[in-house]
C-alpha cells in the first residue's frame, strides 16, 4: 500500500441499544452490563456459525460520531487530569475512530446477536465480529 | 449512516518486522515473543504523548492481503477441524480484515514505537493504537 492511500470498508452490521447519547454511556465497557442486540447484515450471516451463548467476542464499531481532528484530550475527559496523546488513552475521539470491545453473547437467533457489556451509542456500525482471547479486567489507572 | 454507506480510513502508521510472509507468521499473536517497530506518521506523532515502555497497548491493523470474499473457514488453516463462520474465529480472511493485537512496548523514540508479541507481516498498515484494558492469556480452544 501507498502511503496515505485510503482504505474503504462497510458495515456488516448495526448495534440497536438503549444508550442514545454520549452522556448515557459508560466511560469504559469494562463497567458495563448493559444489553443490546447486534444485527449482522444477512449477507454476511454465513460468517456468524459457530458463534454461541456464553461466549465472549471481541466485536469492532465504528463509531461515526466521533471527531476525528483531535490528536490530545484529558483521559476520560476529567480536565483535572493531564492532556494525553489520543493513542495513550480509549477515548472516541480519535484519527480512525474504531471502538473495540469484549462482550458477552447471550443469545444468537437468526442475524441477531444479543451480547452484553455495551458502552456504544444505538445505531453504530459494526466493523468486524472476532473470537475473543482476552479476559475483561477493570482499569482503575 | 445509511445502510451500505463506505467508510473511509487513512492508515496513522505502518508496521516494520521480520515476519515476510504468513508461514513466518505465529498463528496467534498470544503466542509470540517477536519484536518490531511502528512508525507512526509524523501528522499523527501528538497523539503518541503518554505511551511509554512497559505499558500494553492494542494496536489495530488493516491485514492489507487478507482476502475478503470468504465468510467461513477453518479455525487456524486446519482441515481436520469442522469449517466455521470467519467471525467465531480469528483467522485473517474476513469481510474488514482489521487485526486486534496486544503489544507490549519496549522502548518509544520520536515516532517510532518498538514492540513486542507481533504476528503481523511487515508493511502493514496501522489504523490505530489505544491503552490496553486487557490481560494476554493463552488461548487452547
Amino acid at each position: 500500500m501507498e502511503r496515505g492511500e485510503k482504505i474503504c470498508i462497510t458495515p456488516i452490521g448495526v448495534l440497536s441499544c438503549g444508550i442514545r447519547s454520549r452522556e448515557e454511556a459508560p466511560k469504559n465497557y469494562d463497567e458495563s452490563d448493559l444489553i443490546g442486540v447486534i444485527t449482522v447484515f444477512p449477507e454476511y450471516q454465513a460468517a456468524m456459525d459457530g458463534i454461541e451463548p456464553g461466549q465472549t467476542i471481541t466485536v469492532l464499531f465504528w463509531l461515526h460520531q466521533a471527531r476525528r481532528d483531535i490528536l490530545r484530550v484529558h483521559p476520560r475527559g476529567d480536565t483535572s487530569r493531564p492532556i494525553r496523546g489520543v493513542f495513550a488513552t480509549r477515548s472516541p475521539v480519535r484519527p480512525n475512530p474504531i471502538a473495540v470491545s469484549e462482550l458477552l453473547v447471550l443469545v444468537v437467533a437468526d442475524t441477531k446477536i444479543t451480547v452484553q457489556g455495551l458502552d456504544i451509542l444505538d445505531g453504530t456500525p459494526v466493523l468486524d465480529i472476532k473470537k475473543s482471547v482476552a479476559w475483561r479486567v477493570r482499569v482503575t489507572e
